[in-house]
């Protein structure tokens, strides 16, 4: 075991703060790599805080993970020594059902292990993330990482990246789509890179009219002030998929009445609380309203390599590790351009 | 004009009674049809009572149509005086927008003009539907009927027949998928018919132990008492594909739970109240709930040739006119195997 510096919530009252973590020592198939830099999701703040009523403490948040590696097992051959590497949302899962053996281990049926807030495969050993100094996982869940990109900027590719990659790919989104994203935020940002890269005519749709400008420096061919319903009439049955990066509560039959026949509106954000949909909004254009999450192992490599040849990466601010709740603050009121990274140097 | 007899409510609180209609003389692309039988589908009530809200006054319901060709126009070269024929819930569209272009009336952009209760494309001129002596319609919205089958059996082929037939075609179930049914009814049973004649593993899943029985009768492979939280336990997880029929409030989370991975859960019946779907419960597998109305012309007149060449019918029991007000009560009991269908000889 290597003790190592992290910054953990104790429990969901207290604040973040400075917490020694026990790292495993790298076992025959692992990879030990020294992080550089982590990704702030929505979801590290929905944890420390217990929002989702699963929450294990101390609790060591971050799945937006870059870095080096440091050591390698004696039976790895993927990986070398020196090389960068990436931790995603998940370090681990049984790897024997039917959806492990697809390569959607995001999706196992047996329970995956989520890279913080989860268990090992045996079912009892914490997990711990990336607002730290090292982490040890099993090379089948470390992820190639490009030299050619600005890495502080890869670092939200590993969770906000993928979470719009994997549903664009799903439903073959591209040339000759108009696909409109709601929410522009770390998710949202990256959806409408991904649009626009994959040949689609994209519409921001916000509530607020700053964003409008910011989505054109993305790349987004329309915007859509949806607090105007001149201008949500205008595009009423005109979207052929909605992406739903909103994980405020909002009215999705608002955004059904969007989508044309054979319309798909995709959550890929969770309100807390249930929405209310009439299925009228879903019959009559053959409507459907899907959720996708996160994305497998090898559609996160295959993530990573097209933005590397694509050039795609995440527009990010970089912060101070003390700086975090100042972040979460900001977060909250969606001023972040557009994801917070930490500089895990300054751990 | 001809004036013929039909039953019709005169008012959202009043009963079906007998009332004398017009209907236009055929014109040049025309089909007169002396209607022979009738379904009762559970929408004629809806609208009769005005529970959506939109009813027209008299109503003349009823689309499930078959009967006899009396008379043709001058143009018409599909059919023939004395042929069989058949009307389902639409008797118009605009014919020009891109969903009428693709043989998918249903979704008429610019507004089908439903059998009943609905408007012809002059957007003035009110529709009267089967629970009447005879029809006039376009050429383009009668359809073939087969003289092998029974005709009583045929007729809820037009609208609870297309409205399962056309989803589990577009959604392509059949051999190695396991398909559920929500709900024993007009839609239910035709939704087992097709779905074990294309292939699938069919489980019949139901709140009344009664329903055992007739769902092993009707060809359903497993069946599933919703009620008994150990057999819900076992069936997790496990289905493709749902296809809910129940216009009854209820709760879909439940549901969503026994999909599979990518599994879909398809709404043919429209509860009047929102259904609540938590988010999280579609993103943890990439599932989907969608809805889906009717069938296009095209469509229809391919289901109604499938069922002619693999001998499919409905279930129905047949009734006098004047029964129709107890027909009605017995329908929202689910007492009925498994539509009604009014002899409009009694009429």
């Amino acid at each position: 075991m290597t003790k190592i510096k992290a910054f953990a919530a104790q429990d969901a009252e207290s604040t973040l703060g400075p917490w020694n973590l026990e790292r495993r020592a790298p076992g025959p198939k692992d990879i030990q790599i020294e992080i550089l830099y982590c990704g702030v999701c929505h979801s590290d703040l929905h944890q420390i805080r217990n929002e989702w009523g699963n929450s294990i403490f101390p609790m060591v948040p971050g799945h937006e993970i870059v870095g080096r590696i440091s050591k390698i097992g004696s039976e790895v051959k993927k990986f070398k020594v020196g090389e960068l590497a990436g931790v995603g949302c998940l370090v681990d899962s049984c790897r024997k059902c039917e959806n492990c053996k697809e390569g959607l281990e995001q999706y196992c049926l047996n329970g995956s292990s989520p890279t913080y807030n989860g268990l090992e495969q045996d079912k009892k050993t914490p997990t711990y993330g990336g607002y730290s100094k090292m982490i040890v996982a099993d090379q089948d869940f470390v992820l190639q990482i490009s030299d050619k990109l600005p890495l502080q900027n890869v670092a939200p590719l590993l969770c906000a990246g993928i979470t719009t990659y994997s549903p664009l790919r799903h439903w073959n989104v591209g040339k000759g789509h108009k696909l409109a994203v709601l929410g522009l935020g770390g998710l949202g940002h990256m959806a409408v890179k991904f649009g626009v890269s994959f040949g689609a005519e994209v519409s921001m749709l916000s509530s607020s009219p700053s964003k409008k400008d910011d989505a054109r420096k993305l790349g987004a061919h329309k915007f859509v002030l949806t607090s105007d319903p001149e201008q949500l009439k205008a595009v009423q049955g005109s979207f052929d998929f909605i992406i739903d990066t909103v994980s405020a509560p909002h009215d999705y039959n608002e955004y059904l009445g969007l989508l044309r026949t054979n319309g798909v509106l995709v959550c890929v954000g969770a309100p807390p609380a249930p929405a209310q949909i009439y299925a009228f909004n879903l019959i009559g254009g053959r409507k459907s309203i899907a959720g996708s999450l996160i994305g497998g192992l090898p559609e996160t490599q295959e993530m990573l390599n097209y933005c590397a040849d694509h050039k795609i990466v995440s527009d990010v601010e970089l912060i101070d590790i003390q700086d975090i709740h100042r972040a979460y603050d900001r977060m909250l009121k969606g001023d972040v351009k557009y994801r917070f990274v930490i500089d895990i140097a300054t751990l």
